[in-house]
């Protein structure tokens, strides 16, 4: 049995300054293999950081399984209202797509699939855990300080979306139905 | 905490003959990001097959994450058992990599990595969903006929070996140690 969530593309974000990973919104985006060409984030292959020092020495060459970038409106809500912020957003986050109508988006296992309406599919590849990053950037906006950005790290556990790479390539746009199909 | 498996490759095997599935054993293999260079299940790309009729039109041309075949000493040795044949090459099932020394080997989740002595890395794609073509093989080698092949079908549930995809380029030899992490 299929197991299927109906889900929808609120946004699609890009980064438009390769020297940050804050992204900015646009009305669609083209994937191939290797992500989104142009983005920090692209490629066949990345160097290993820190979140592989269990598997292989920093800068190793290995496939790039951290390609795209979502996040969800309701985790984002979620971790804002514990923040006491008014609200997170995906930009803040580095996101590429802002995703509604799947609750514990974040949650989602490994292998499951998206199927955007405009042509593009994507796998799981699992939670994407909250760095220190974004929480400056969230902290810069909302007017805190270092321990806002130290609470984020915490307090996003399990709400800070996920990480995808790219199983059929094609477009994304702004306001597709999204099909995400469970393993 | 990282959990950790300290296993074995008994063998590793390639496809000689293109035309059929079934591989002969070998001293090492050499994979890059679309698998085994030359064999029938290479490519960074493949085709859409029954498998995924549930996301995508047969012949779609999708990521692959079919690129090698693993399986292990004890499963196959449950399902002989089983079966009631004296024992399941890891031929017969176009395997390229025979395990030792993980149990439950095809209980793997997604995302465990196997991490090979010689260099190279793999990423767990999941279970290798048994079908007839391999059980007509065991019939063929075993005196059974196509009940047997069928029989195969059904009790290789869970048993029949894991698919993977390259997560660091290298070479995989006969005897390698082989780490699994789990995720």
């Amino acid at each position: 049995m299929v197991r299927l969530i109906e889900a929808y593309a609120e946004a699609v974000l890009a980064t438009p300054d390769p020297e940050s990973f804050v992204t900015a919104r646009t009305d669609r985006i083209e994937v191939d293999l290797g992500g989104i060409p142009g983005d920090r984030h692209y490629g066949l292959m990345r160097p290993a950081d820190v979140r592989y020092k269990h598997l292989y020495p920093r800068g190793t060459m290995i496939a790039n399984r951290r390609q795209i970038s979502l996040v969800s409106v309701e985790d984002n809500a979620d971790v804002a209202g514990k923040l006491g912020v008014e609200a997170i957003m995906p930009e803040w986050l580095g996101a590429n797509v802002l995703i509604s109508g799947c609750p514990e988006f974040t949650l989602l296992p490994r292998g499951a699939r998206l199927l955007f309406e405009s042509g593009a599919s994507l796998i799981c590849e699992g939670e994407n855990e909250p760095c220190i990053g974004p929480g400056e950037v969230i902290a810069e906006h909302c007017g805190g300080d270092a321990k806002l950005a130290a609470r984020f790290v915490k307090t996003a556990q399990q709400r800070r979306g996920i990480v995808c790479s790219v199983e059929l390539p094609g477009t994304i746009a702004a306001g597709d139905k999204v099909r995400i199909v469970l393993p």
